[in-house]
């Protein structure tokens, strides 16, 4: 009796996750030796719960479901934020899972995810070959962060670069049209990593050179420094785009957007983020024009923009994990091994999950330019690459055609 | 001798304006009737100081210039904010536009825009019959807001509302993957008029009913009422998307807004807009998740996913504008008359433009659902078919290959 299996995804959604998991769905099918294929809803907590819905039978009962799930953005199965203990003191999640994968003959797990899912991933294959089971557990990465160690990059973060550089060009045209001096702040997402604010850069053209200033969390941001910046970029340039990652801290550590809320002690952390906090500061220290545009949930769903490149290797990690679970592998994250820039070519293979869980990968520092506020010809090489191509998305009524999620409703 | 003709384009920037400019050079160009075809730089105050490109040569020398121009989004011209004075009073630009006019041949001009641009066609053509002149003056609506009389809906605003349409709904797939309660307040753009905010309705399909509540500035705008929708919508719906106009107000008419801004005596205005400000209500009085978003700048400029049918009619109404000019009208302004929702049918017809100049129309009282906090099926009727088709955008290294605007820069 062939064995079955479970997807599941987990962490923040991306355009590509769903391409990963049309990959493995196209990966098992292929391969044909593997049973009914359950989608896990809502990550590790839907298994956890038994809280399952067929794929097989979606495939079988929808010739365009794969194409469509490829195209559609954010988690089809849901996703959660659940961190399985520590094995070793508490094991009743595990007991509790490896009895569920008995009762439905599952064979192998498959975890599409960050580094928090990879953690899962990691601890379930652990604590399988602890008690001796035979279940493979794999993970593929994602994350629009792309902050994910052992992979040159992760699937999601070159669709939301792609959307980030087309908003950045686009705001360019925006900004242009005035004769009169003028700052635009754009904050981009990325807490602790600046790879989604870097890929601002690649909006400059042979017309366009916004964004002018490109600011990361990977250098301790400082305001006089800014300032003088802005003054300087202002003396050449009648309109200014500055780059800007949510994440920026002063050198010691303290968020710009947090520090400059808690000064007025009303609370109202909530009501400035970094990209406000730096409109205040031109208003106030510049006195031109300024706006600031966060770019915000967009950034991380904007199917409609997706980059085929992206889309297609999201697919290829899932569609790879499953070559190696078939030749018994467990514990692994599908990885891209880029094997050069231009013309871009890679290949994918298998890491130990364990070192990726829980580790992050920064920004190079080598990588922004000396000032600190510009990224170098390097990153530019890097990242374009990875917004390469346009999907082929259908229309209806207006509106991009994804697949129904009511199961999650 | 052939008289020579100036476009112009003002106010703000939308994805469309530039395929009325397409549609007025091809018109121009069709008719055969026409010498020079200049181009003014940043709208009637480039007129001022005979800023001209010539758009004839633009033309000649680039075959794809007028089909990259209908696809470049924001003023291939630039633009300006700038307000003739009454004739009567103030004549010293009037007598300086005619010289100009006079000087370089000029038998038409044509101006791209919203009302104010309005005024100044309606006050040109005004002056002009006053001296006796036979420069024919045409106005071309454009403007994201849609508030424009005499029009059934103006260019630009089919695209904005593809775009605020698309991203709702692909923030109804980002919403939907956990399994908690949550709200997210989308702040639309029209500080006056509920135009864009109304357009947020598209995004529902047979699997998602959000937005679930959407608030227009035509109705005043009661937190109380606002805090009893959320908590009735909240007990059938678990995640949450409200659509929320910038400009609603309370029945006082003060910006919900600036309110609260006030209200914290740190002149933090500009740290506060309608969303973050009921975000801030949500947490305090509901205590459910909750965040904001700003589709901000972005909406009037994402070229990517513009309107097939808006570029479309903006280049209609630039290219008939021609024929009535041609005809010897002056002081118009080129409409369109709805004669059918469904299917959608139209003409193009000529209003008089100083009927258009400063008024604004507000949506319809009978368009909003009587709880105000919807909107009613007339209103999902007369947006629907303007937000049909895609363009057919080209790609350059993973972008949108967009007309050099370096003239601007």
């Amino acid at each position: 009796m062939k064995k079955n299996c479970i997807i599941a995804q987990s962490g923040g959604p991306t355009p590509a996750i769903n391409a990963s998991l049309a990959g493995v769905v196209k990966g098992l099918l292929d391969s044909g030796n593997f049973g009914e294929i359950y989608g896990s809803l809502r990550g590790i907590t839907g298994t956890l719960k038994e809280d399952f819905i067929s794929l097989s039978d979606l495939v079988k009962n929808d010739d365009s479901f794969l194409s469509r799930l490829y195209l559609t953005p954010a988690m089809y199965l849901g996703s959660c934020r659940h961190k399985l203990p520590d094995y070793n003191t508490d094991f009743g999640d595990y007991e509790r899972l490896f009895k569920i994968f008995e009762r439905n003959n599952i064979g192998a797990f498959f975890y599409i995810g960050g580094n928090d899912s990879m953690d899962t991933a990691a601890k379930l294959a652990e604590y399988g070959k602890k008690i001796g089971s035979d279940i493979c557990f794999a993970g593929i990465p994602k994350t629009i962060d792309n902050d994910l160690v052992l992979t040159d990059h992760t699937p999601g973060y070159g669709s939301a670069a792609k959307f980030i550089a087309t908003s950045m060009l686009e705001m360019a045209h925006d900004t242009y049209i005035y004769g009169i001096p003028s700052v635009t702040i754009v904050e981009i997402m990325g807490r602790d990593a600046g790879w989604l604010t870097a890929a601002s850069v690649l909006a400059r053209n042979e017309y366009n050179e916004t964004p002018q200033l490109i600011y990361l969390p990977e250098v301790a941001f400082d305001e006089e420094r800014f300032i003088n910046d802005v003054n300087e970029k202002l003396s050449t340039h009648k309109n200014l785009i500055v780059a800007v990652s949510e994440g920026i801290r002063d050198k010691e550590g303290n968020y710009i957007a947090a520090t400059k809320a808690k000064a007025d002690k009303f609370g109202h952390a909530q009501l400035s983020g970094a990209g406000k906090v730096l409109e205040h500061v031109v208003k106030i220290n510049i006195g031109v024009k300024c706006r600031s545009v966060e770019l915000n949930i967009p950034q991380r769903c904007a199917g409609h923009i997706s980059s085929k490149a992206d889309l297609d290797e999201a697919m290829l990690l899932g569609y790879e994990a499953v070559k190696h679970v078939e030749n018994g592998r467990s514990g692994f994250m599908t990885a891209i091994k880029r094997t050069s820039d231009n013309p871009y070519t890679y290949n994918i293979e298998a890491v130990d999950v364990s070192q990726v869980a829980n580790a992050a990968k920064s920004v190079p520092l080598d990588w922004i330019s000396p000032s600190g506020n510009d990224v170098t010809e390097e990153m530019i090489a890097y990242i374009k690459p990875l917004i390469q191509g346009e999907v082929a998305l259908t229309y209806k009524d207006g509106l991009p055609e994804y697949l129904n999620i009511s199961h999650l409703v």
